[in-house]
């Protein structure tokens, strides 16, 4: 299982603006599944994923495009995905889309959409 | 109500591992409240703290003595608390200590243990 959190690299963010949006991303998609009604999968992937350790990989995405294309590759292949909106108070533009966070899931289905991006 | 979280300055980590490490400090301390036994005042925390849109600062501490004079401080005064080991697959060795995360809290609480930090 992995998860994995996709980072627009054409927004001006430092790294510390970055890993908030990346945990931003990784706390949704857990409370999703956590605490919504959510597909039986889900909550498995979920469990097995924690007891892995929470595997992640953070990605690069070249821009809004770029996310939005992985974003609902994700949604269609039947993976959790969310998309995060910044708040807007430091360094960029309220409700710019900042990052995409896609799984927990099966490695093979997570690398399927996200094996052409690299490593930020 | 906030979250902090707090990044050792003097390992070498890249932007990607940093906001994979955050990522994982902010999972954790959502998951010890959600699934285990914890104080029904964190669980209201961190009701609030998702209604007001997961507001989280992502601070830096120059060593390891700096990061558990921290967390230390947290716990001693009722904070929830987590420190983050990393599993040593790239950059660092295994078990290393990269990061500390506190809260949700009340915004005052986490300024008392975390105010004289710098953001990252």
């Amino acid at each position: 299982m992995k998860m994995a959190v996709l980072v627009r690299t054409d927004l001006d963010m430092g790294k510390g603006k970055i890993a908030a949006q990346v945990a931003h991303a990784a706390v949704s998609l857990v409370l999703e599944i956590v605490q919504k009604r959510s597909k039986a999968e889900w909550k498995e992937w979920l469990e097995m994923w924690i007891n892995q350790g929470q595997p992640k990989i953070v990605l690069k995405v070249k821009n809004l495009d770029e996310l939005l294309e992985k974003y609902n590759k994700a949604l269609q292949s039947g993976l959790p995905a969310t998309i995060i909106q910044d708040a807007g108070k430091t360094q960029i533009e309220p409700g710019t889309i900042t990052c995409a966070g896609i799984g927990p899931g099966p490695e093979e289905m997570i690398d399927n959409i996200t094996g052409d991006l690299k490593l930020l």
